[in-house]
């Protein structure tokens, strides 16, 4: 028995055997995402057990599925029949934090939050922050090239992986990447990893990149009548060469939600809300305060202001944060990802609303909009089959929108299953090509994540 | 006659036939690195006439050389025997500059400051300047991933690269990466071309992400009477979280050659000079330049001041830049380009002066010191060839000492010839096998600036 085989090849425990607990390693959290039941799943603790579990794979053919907290959207970490599932949550040591060189360097399953504090307590600030911070853990993060709020100034988390420790597919231990701050040498293969989704190699060990703690930063908080009136201040904030370090848009229906839920009293001020921030330092980031004010204003805002109480913005920052989870209440949410240029936000917004209307499916909206970065989050009532085939519908009009305004299907929360098809309408056929011809390569026996993050090969 | 038949593939005149302007078109700058006849030189003018070159390798199977401008270090545009030189200078062209995108489009044959140049004119900033930006190509920037003075507070040239359109080994024209700020669909492949030098895909288009314009900088300058003490300075600086818009150091050989070809009188003052730039904006500049100047003066300048006045500090940036000219007007200059960890430059420039005394070489120093990116230049007689085996024995040690010290063979120059045994020292078997992987997965016909950038395969 191939199971007991695995059992066998790991220290006691490792492979989880009760039931229940099986259940919260099949999937992630992608909506109507297909799974099916693993052969196994295994929870090592060294790079050593990893490696043992990826030459089972091997050896046996079967195919293996990685996954960190199980937070993705996309279905990426969903078991497929008869894999094993490889949990490396477990593996949540920080080896190393290095002042002088600022990095550090961790296991898989160190929550993103816990780096943060860890780093902080030597000046030191490791920036993308994803919606899931608190739960989410950096292999995951690494997988998936997670963002969050920070990147319109500071990038996504492939920007900070210098280097990084895998099983390939030949179930080697092999270092990729670098600790010095440059270097050129050899194929770039640990940017390859990232994003890649575990379907070239597992992450074992990722040395990051840190940056110095930043000065506080200051908040510029706009009330809108429109997503597409607060799209436009978006716009001209880009446009007066303004980079702020976060500009996040939450709509009606997310301010409802987190009211209903929180008591916070939004959504009697605004059908959109703006939130900028800047951590310029001194009197430059008060310049930059007052000209993205003044975007907010010109864009059409009712009400702007920038906030002089720390306790407001962080409430105002919460309440964005609380958005997902809120509307979650709520019943099922499909959510999206689409990236479009700057400057075709409002017209997105648009489309997005147009989509909701066509399809007769609730559409609320949080957005990275500064980057251009799009959540619309479609809401169905729990349990209707027929509201979820109309918000599919949806959710597909959107991404043909998002390619159509020379956007991406997903601009942080990867391809998993669920933008599979739309990954193949973005990729001409010869990329489609290229994307096997390298999953050929580097997992020639093809066990690593088999059927996600690539689409199929077009026919004939 | 293939030859022949290249010429009728193309319109009149793309083909060089003059014997002496092919010479111009046979090697890069890196020293002694070997080249040979080609078949032909092309300089195509548009996507579609590389394309027809590209098919037309694949047809005869004949090795392709992609080139911009020649200025490389390591040899990667070096013809080979029988090849065809694709010189992608011709195609000069800047597609488009977006400012409210903050991106531009360049064909491969734009001069890095005339991008600059142009970006200028927008209020933008495109950041990348290796030394060479006022000859070398975006294209080939791109393809060596080259770095620049600007890298230790913004980067190098693939952290700006936001999409490529690339001729891959197929002869298909295809487009890899986005217009938008975030993306994560599919495989970063973009990424992947990026500093492979010519051996995955010929680079046609590019689509770079801008900055807008930064404040003026402040130039601080410390006189040291070591290249070891300044080392030291550039570690207190890291140590200290201040993150420097430039941070070069320049030896007393250079000083005295600059001296005798510009009579700057710098040699006189110092044995090393350790220039850091800031570009905090306002008071935060102040403060920034101030703890630089303390950390230049805990590690034994022997003086150090702001510069105040503007002429000053540009006069001591255009001696840094002077150096390698001026060093190379007395003799052959081997260029080194290591990088280690900041903490290590101390001791990676001590070693660098044993690896001089051990092999009777005359070694100046230049180095982006604060990325720990060294560029120890070993100077020889002209044709003395006892003292270039002794060169070529001293460069081989300041490898083996950049690895022995946790470095890499090269911080921004690349691999080309060079450095591929060098390379085979820093990866592991298995790596080396990934990078043959991907090299016959995306050139499967092994057409592609053969024998360039990866090691070969370690034997059995």
């Amino acid at each position: 028995m191939p199971a007991q085989q695995l059992s066998a090849a790991l220290p006691e425990g490792r492979v989880v055997t009760d039931p229940a607990a099986v259940q919260g390693y099949v999937h992630d959290e992608a909506e109507w995402a297909p799974y099916e039941p693993p052969l196994a799943v295994v929870r090592p603790r060294s790079t050593a057990e990893v490696q043992a579990v990826v030459r089972f794979c091997l050896e046996h053919r079967v195919p293996l599925v990685p996954r960190g907290a199980g937070t993705g959207l996309s279905g990426g970490a969903n078991a497929t029949a008869g894999c094993v599932v490889l949990a490396l949550d477990g593996m949540r040591e920080i080896v190393e934090i290095d002042p002088a060189e600022r990095l550090a360097v961790v296991r898989p399953g160190v929550v993103n939050d816990d780096l943060r504090a860890a780093c902080a307590e030597h000046g030191l600030w490791y920036p993308p922050d994803p919606a899931s911070a608190p739960w989410s853990t950096i292999g995951g993060n690494v997988a998936t090239n997670a963002g969050g709020v920070c990147c319109v100034k500071y990038g996504v988390t492939g920007d900070y992986v210098l280097g990084l420790e895998v099983v390939n597919g030949l179930g080697d231990v092999v270092r990729l990447g670098r600790r010095t701050a440059k270097g050129v040498a050899g194929y770039d293969l640990c940017s390859l990893m990232v994003g890649s989704e575990g379907t070239l190699g597992v992450i074992t060990e990722i040395t990051l990149r840190l940056r110095p703690q930043r000065p506080p930063e200051r908040t510029v908080a706009g009330y809108f009548d429109s997503v597409v009136d607060a799209g436009r201040a978006v716009s001209l904030v880009a446009a007066a060469g303004i980079v702020p370090s976060a500009l996040e848009l939450v709509d009606r229906h997310c301010l409802e939600a987190v009211d209903a839920w929180k008591r916070m009293g939004l959504s009697v001020e605004a059908n959109a809300v703006l939130l900028g921030r800047t951590d310029a330092p001194g009197a430059a980031g008060d310049d930059e305060a007052a000209r993205m004010l003044e975007c907010f204003e010109q864009g059409g805002a009712t009400w702007a202001a920038q906030s002089s109480d720390q306790q407001e913005a962080d409430a105002l920052f919460a309440a964005r944060r609380l958005a997902y989870p809120a509307l979650e209440r709520l019943g099922p949410v499909l959510t999206e990802d689409v990236c479009v240029p700057a400057a075709k936000v409002p017209e997105m917004l648009l489309r997005i609303e147009r989509a909701g209307a066509a399809h007769d499916t609730l559409i609320a909206n949080i957005a990275h909009a500064g980057d251009g970065n799009l959540h619309p989050l479609l809401i169905t009532a729990p349990g209707d089959a027929e509201a979820r085939i109309r918000a599919q519908a949806a959710f597909e009009m959107i991404i043909a929108d998002a390619l159509d305004l020379g956007g991406t299907v997903t601009g942080e929360h990867g391809i998993g299953l669920l933008k599979r098809a739309g990954l193949g309408r973005e990729l001409s056929a010869p990329v489609v090509e290229m994307h096997h011809a390298v999953k050929n390569a580097l997992d020639p026996h093809g066990i690593l994540n088999p059927g996600k993050a690539i689409p199929d090969r077009s026919p004939g």
